[in-house]
Formats: structure tokens, C-alpha cells, sequence
């Protein structure tokens, strides 16, 4: 049958089950975390397959209709958004955990299986999948490997892309690339898998993915360190990852403005420590020996106590301890019912860099609006921080001014305009902060050699030329 | 001045310090380790600065002039070989260490430093940089980084893409892409510096890199342990990985052919254990305490000794044992001595396959070359195997028929036909059978893209199409 329209040439090819338009779609969210506004999309695809991604890929291909892919919808840089005129794909149906193999350490999923499932298949069996973010119960694994997921396991295992051992994906007009090999090593030819992760659903749709397991700690371990100089926190990491046998799986730096704040304006939280210092450092480390774990962190924070590396810590003695510690980590979930108008920051800056990038953005921000709100904490060991910028009673002009001066100062350090959130349409504009000019027409190449058509994700992760 | 030739046009732009031809490169080695015979070529450029690599790729791909990138020529895929026509590039004089940032545990270097200079001025601060393999006094981190290097200690560290925070780039028409951030966190836009390794000089030219430094282990356990079938084996590794407290290091496996051979034919090597056993597994632990390390490794293998998952084990109890251990381990070095037709592979399987696909390797060549000598041993915590074959008095064609055999079961085991040495110019012909017809397509769009008039590394890695 000829087809004048898309939508009749996808419903021929897949039928009502999978192209689902009008009254169905009407309900769906096509925004996801990050706040930019999404539109309605003509239909909503949902294969079952990866032929199925393929056959519609091609479709599209065919006819320039742009696509736009969507897992869980809890990204932050509104990668996943809907704009007018796109398809939206959803891998909602491809969520299947389809082979799990103890000997080989991986676990074989459809890219739209949510992580903490994959988490749960994993610690089933005495091991661990070791990303893990907030949105775990939501987010999907295609969604975690398109925007190169971090979280708070970084300093220990990588961020996801070193989790992943091979994957299957379909480009633009159809064609699937990559496997499913479970293999560490596999030098043969461009590493076209790295190449996916992060592209953030512009360069191709990922399908399947060899995911790479490691042990269950047996003990974990977890300490609030307070701290009188940053030169005090970059020797704490330093000795910690020297020192403990099973190293540093989490080191999480909060400032004393986050600190002070979340425990005075968030209900439920218990103080680790008085809030007498400058910095506060939740130490974690996972290890094998329940029996030694303790005890060597103990007596490594006595040193640190005595060396005067800290001033004061708080070790947790029971789950529960470090469940309370994490929760004034964690408190940033809070933030948004707290400031509605809060302008948030993923940024990075080298760790000799972090303590004085830190100072200059609170000093040049408080100069600039008196009054106004900036808490700073982050995955230090990582090099990642985040800012929250709240400005009472800020004009809408405002949000454009506070984000120059905060990523002005990332350029004058060298740093990165996005540690793990990703690109999407929210920082494209500022991309070429971090990335030269000659990077983005690289960029701009790949991507046209890959997808002649712009159809994946258009208009998302590369600034326009100008 | 206008120039008729690519060399006046070098010459004018870079001098006869930079541009050498003639006598002055007649002494020159061309070739690597890799076997395949080398062309003299028409020059060999020596720049100093990177801005001295844009210059000279920016003519060469004015005048299509083919370039060859050469580090330290240990490779063994021939992907640094110059060909007929080619002009050389090696980067021998870019090797200053620029910066070690010891907060921050990076090492920012010139592409050309010599793998061991680097890892000794790591050690020099109390630091580690973890690569490490054979040539390490003779090899190049570009030509590490390009050839996406591998070798013992990937089970703990990762392969050298995982050591790297960033890297500059020199494109095929000069321009300049990358940088020297020094960020584990860095999601803008595509992942250009993991495309760039493992590509093998065909998509630009690496002229520097942060390197990511790891804390120096202050102690080190080694074992040698005989087991009596391929599950004790994996039983080994799994039981390894989740009990000692810094994880492993090092899982070296080596089939009983192999054992037996090298304490036969090589002189100076003592047997750690009595060649009794099916497999040989050289354990190593690096850990934080010298106090405990080696009482806790003894102790995990006398429970896989009262378990049964190991027969025997010998412990290095001085660094000269470890050293002995390591001698027999090491013992390929030689065997191109000893087998001056040898063929040799570098091939990977998931670890569930490597057991039985080795037993077929082995029986399959045995049957169709009775008497041929076949070794095996590899890194098998990756999933890597080397075998070795010898088929005396051996035709020609022999050498096809031997690759038919062992690339075919690779191929049906769904393994890799090059783990870690690359595709070069010797494994072009095959790397179909481990990447698809698609994958082999985009890699051509990119390569297309990126280097439009194929000067980079011409007619490697990549297959004629046919």
C-alpha cells in the first residue's frame, strides 16, 4: 500500500499496537525532569523490538520525520522532551532482563529495563550493578547509558559507560549496529559504543546492552568528617584512597551554607555534627570484611583526628546511622518545593580547583545579589559540584545572568559545563564553554554521517552554528 | 613560495629540523614487532609542538599525502608500518611530561613520553599510573592511547581508555580538537577522546593526554595454584574477587601445553609447582597493607585448598619468588626464538566460553595438524587468550588455514579477534567476523567525516569493501 503520510507508512508497518496516536498519547508526560517545556508529539511508538525500532527508524528516515527517544523521563537537561512536529519512542515495552550469566559477571537487558530493577537482579545473586542515582525506581537503563549516568559510585566503579561491555543500537535509517558480547577487552576497530553513550539519543536508539556486574560488598562502611580547610579535604581523599584496603566508594563534600540550610529548613533530618565547620565530608567505603571493615575505618579517622587532617567525625554503627547521614546528603529532592525559582548547577572543575572555583562563584554571586541563597555540595572526588542559586524576588533576566557568571568562572578554570547531567536543549548554548569549536564541527560531522537527515533528537546536545 | 610537492611545501612551512628525508632517515626502522614488512617512506616528519602537527596534516591533506603516526613501533597489528608512498610522523621528540597535578592525581603528558618514564615518575610521588605490558620501555602513551593498550592489570585498573581524562588531537586537516581537562566528570556532547583511542592513527593524531594517576599499592601477594578443571577456575576468579579486600590485580591462566613447554624449552625458569595440574592460575592482590595482605591471601587460598577449588598453590613469599612467578608468565618473549614460524593470537571470549573454546582451538588444530604445538595462556579475568601455534615444516597457505580455523571458532563463540593488540593492517581482513557489515559502514561514515581524503593511516583497520 502507498503511504502519503508517515504516520500511515508506521501504522502499515506496525500497526495500532505499536503507533499510538491521538485520544491514546493524550495522557502522556512528554517532559521529563529538567523543567523545559515539551510539546505533544503526532504519535507515541512503543516496540517491542528491536526490529520494531528498526522498521520504524527506517520510516522515519524516509520520510525526515525527526524522533525523539524516551526511557524513563527523569533526565535534567530536557534531552527527552518532545518538540513540535516529533515521534516520540518509547522503550517502555523493552524492559526485559534477558540473560544473566554468574561466570562472566554480566547481565544481558533491553534498554528500556528500569535501573533498580537491574540493581535487585543483580544483589539476587550476590552482586552488584554499582550505578545508582535518585531516580532509580524511574529511570531506565537506554536513558542512563544515552546521557552517561554518574551518580554517587563514580570515584570507586566509572560512570556508566565503564559499567557497559557491548550494546546493540539502530541508527537513523534503520541499520542496527554494535552486539551483545560480553568481553572486557575487544579491540576491533572504532569504539562505536562510546560513541553512543552520552550522544544523549542524537546518533542512534540504544536497544540491548551487556551490562557488567561486580561483587556485593559485605560491608560498607560511613563517617560525617567535619573539615577547617579545603587543603584538609583534598588530604582526607588522598589518605582514604592510599589507606583503606577496599578504597573510597563514596566522598561527598557538602559546604557549610548546604549544611547549615537543609538542617534548618528540611524537617526530619538529624544533625552528624554540630555545625561548627567549614567542610563536611561523608566518607564511604565498601569492602569484603564485615568483621575488619569497621574497625580500619575507625582507627584511619583517629589518625586523620590526631594528624589534624579533621576536626571532628561521626562514624555510623548502624544502617540506620548511615541512612540518616545520606539523608542531608540527599536532601536536594526537597529543594524544589523549598525554592521553586532555584537555578541549578552540574558543573566540574579539576579537584585542586573545586575549593577556590567554589569560593569565587558563592563570593561573585553574593557581591552580585545580595541576599541571594547558594549552596554548594558535590561528588568531590569526582570533580563534581553542584551549586543551587536561589535569588528572592529575581526578575526573569535573572536566571540568564547568574548562569553567565557561574559558567564564565567554569571557562576561566577550565572546568566543564556539565559533569553528568548531560547537554540536551538546556545547555546547548553554553556547550561551547567546554568544547572548542573545532570539537563541535567534529561533532557536527559525525553526526551528519550518521544521520543525514537530522531525524534523531533534533535540534538537542549541539548549539546551532552562528 | 609556491610549492610543487607536499615536501618543498613541508620544508617551507617546517624547516629540515622538522622535515627529514633521504639519508638522514635511511637508518630508520619502519616497521613494528608486528612482522608485516615495512616501506621506506618518502619522509619522516619529527615536529616538537602540536601546532607542528596541525601544520604538517594541514598540507598533507592539501596535497593528499598519506601519513603514518609512529610512536614507539612495538605494535603488533602493523598499524604504525609505513607503506609505499607513505610519509612518516613519529613523535619521539614530543615527550615531555608537561605537568603532575598531585591533588587533582593527574599526569599531563606529550604523546610521545615513554610508557616506563611515566609510570616512574608516578612512583616517584607516591603514585601509580596502571599500564602495563612488555614494551613499556620502548612504547609511546600515543601510541598506547591509539592502540587502546591493554596488558596485566586491566582486571583492576581497566583498559588505558579508562586511565584517561582528556586528550588533544590533531584532525587530518590540522584542525586542533580536545583539550587537557582533568575531570573524571565531563558529559558535553559526543566522546570524541574514546573515539580517537583504539582508532589507530586513522582518525587523528594524539599529541597529548591527562592521565589519570591511581594510588601506589603499598603491598603485593602472589600465588601460583594448580586446579584441576575450568569451573575451579572461574570458581578461583569469582572467590578471589569477592573475598580479598583489594580485590585482584592479576588472574593469568596457563594451559598445561603451555607450562610444560616453557619449563622445557626456556632455560632459567623454576617450576612453582609440580606440572601436575590442568590449568595454572598466576594470582596476584595489590594491597594497602603490607602487615595483612599477605596473611589474608594465604588465608583465602588455604580455604580454596580445604575446598577443593585448588590443589595446590606455592606463595611468593620474597619479591624475587613473585619475580620467578612472573618469569614464566613472561615467557613468550622468547618464543619467536624458539619458533621462528609461530602464529599468534590475541583473540577474547566471554570467561563462561573461554574454557571449552580453547579445548576446541586446541583439538580442532591438534586434528588437523597432528603433532603441531599449540600454547595457550592468557589474561583470563578479561576474558583475553593468547594461543600460540607452531605447525612444523608448515606451508605457506598453512598460516591462512591456521587463522581460518582459530578466527572461525572465535567467531562462533561470538568472541573478539583482537583483544587488545588492534586491527592494524594484519587483522583488517578479519575484522568483519567480530564487527558487523553495519558496523563496518558507520565506521566508514566516520572515517569519512573526519578525514575526508584518507590520509590518516590509509588501508588500515578498516577492510576493502567488497
Amino acid at each position: 500500500m502507498a503511504c502519503n503520510t508517515v504516520l500511515e507508512a508506521l501504522l502499515d508497518a506496525l500497526g495500532e499496537d505499536v503507533v499510538q496516536f491521538g485520544e491514546r498519547i493524550a495522557y502522556r508526560r512528554n517532559a521529563d525532569w529538567s523543567g523545559v517545556p515539551a510539546a505533544q508529539p503526532l504519535a507515541v511508538l512503543c516496540p517491542r523490538t528491536t526490529q520494531q525500532v528498526s522498521q520504524a527508524l527506517a520510516i522515519c528516515h524516509e520520510y525526515r520525520q525527526p524522533v525523539v527517544v524516551q526511557g524513563g523521563l527523569s533526565g535534567l537537561a530536557g534531552a527527552a522532551c518532545t518538540q513540535e512536529h516529533d515521534i516520540a519512542l518509547s522503550l517502555e515495552r523493552m524492559n526485559v532482563i534477558e540473560e544473566i550469566d554468574e561466570v562472566s559477571g554480566t547481565m544481558t537487558v533491553q534498554a528500556g529495563a528500569i535501573l533498580q530493577t537491574v540493581q535487585e537482579r543483580a544483589a539476587a545473586i550476590g552482586m552488584m550493578f554499582p550505578l545508582d542515582l535518585g531516580a532509580r525506581g524511574s529511570c531506565t537503563i537506554g536513558g542512563n547509558l544515552g546521557s552517561n549516568a554518574g551518580g554517587n559510585r563514580v570515584i570507586k566503579y566509572g560512570m556508566v559507560r565503564e559499567q557497559v561491555l557491548d550494546l546493540e543500537a539502530v541508527l537513523a535509517d534503520g541499520r542496527i549496529i554494535g552486539g551483545l558480547r560480553k568481553m572486557v577487552k575487544n579491540n576491533t576497530g572504532f569504539d562505536l559504543k562510546n560513541l553512543l553513550i552520552g550522544s544523549e539519543g542524537t546518533l542512534g536508539i540504544i536497544t540491548r546492552a551487556v551490562l557488567r556486574l561486580r561483587p556485593q560488598p559485605a560491608a560498607v562502611a560511613t563517617a560525617c568528617c567535619g573539615l577547617a580547610d579545603y587543603d584538609s579535604v583534598t588530604a582526607l581523599l588522598c589518605t582514604a584512597q592510599q589507606r583503606l584496603a577496599s578504597g573510597v566508594s563514596a566522598f561527598e563534600v557538602m559546604w557549610p551554607g548546604y549544611y547549615n540550610y537543609v538542617l534548618a529548613n528540611i524537617s526530619g533530618l538529624k544533625p552528624p555534627l554540630p555545625a561548627q565547620h567549614n567542610y563536611y565530608v561523608l566518607l564511604e567505603s565498601m569492602g569484603t570484611e564485615p568483621e575488619r571493615q569497621q574497625a580500619d575505618f575507625e582507627r584511619l579517622l583517629q589518625e586523620c583526628l590526631e594528624t589534624g587532617v579533621i576536626e571532628d567525625a561521626a562514624v555510623a554503627t548502624t544502617q540506620r546511622d548511615a541512612l540518616d547521614f545520606w539523608s542531608v546528603r540527599d536532601a536536594p529532592a526537597e529543594f524544589p518545593v523549598l525554592m521553586p525559582k532555584l537555578i541549578a548547577f552540574d558543573v566540574s572543575f579539576s579537584i585542586r580547583d573545586i575549593g577556590q572555583a567554589a569560593q569565587d562563584c558563592a563570593a561573585g554571586l553574593g557581591a552580585r545579589w545580595p541576599g541571594c541563597t547558594v549552596l554548594v555540595y558535590g561528588h568531590l572526588g569526582d570533580g563534581n559540584l553542584h551549586l543551587i542559586v536561589d535569588v528572592p524576588g529575581a526578575a526573569a533576566e535573572t536566571v540568564e545572568q547568574v548562569e553567565a557568571l557561574v559558567y564564565g568562572l567554569v571557562n576561566e578554570y577550565n572546568g566543564s559545563v556539565s559533569a553528568e547531567h548531560g547537554i540536551g536543549l538546556k545547555k546547548r548554548n553554553v556547550l561551547g564553554l567546554t568544547r572548542s569549536a573545532s570539537d563541535l564541527d567534529a561533532m557536527r560531522a559525525i553526526k551528519l554521517a550518521l544521520d543525514p537527515h537530522d531525524i534523531l533528537n533534533r535540534g538537542k546536545v549541539l548549539p546551532d552554528r552562528y
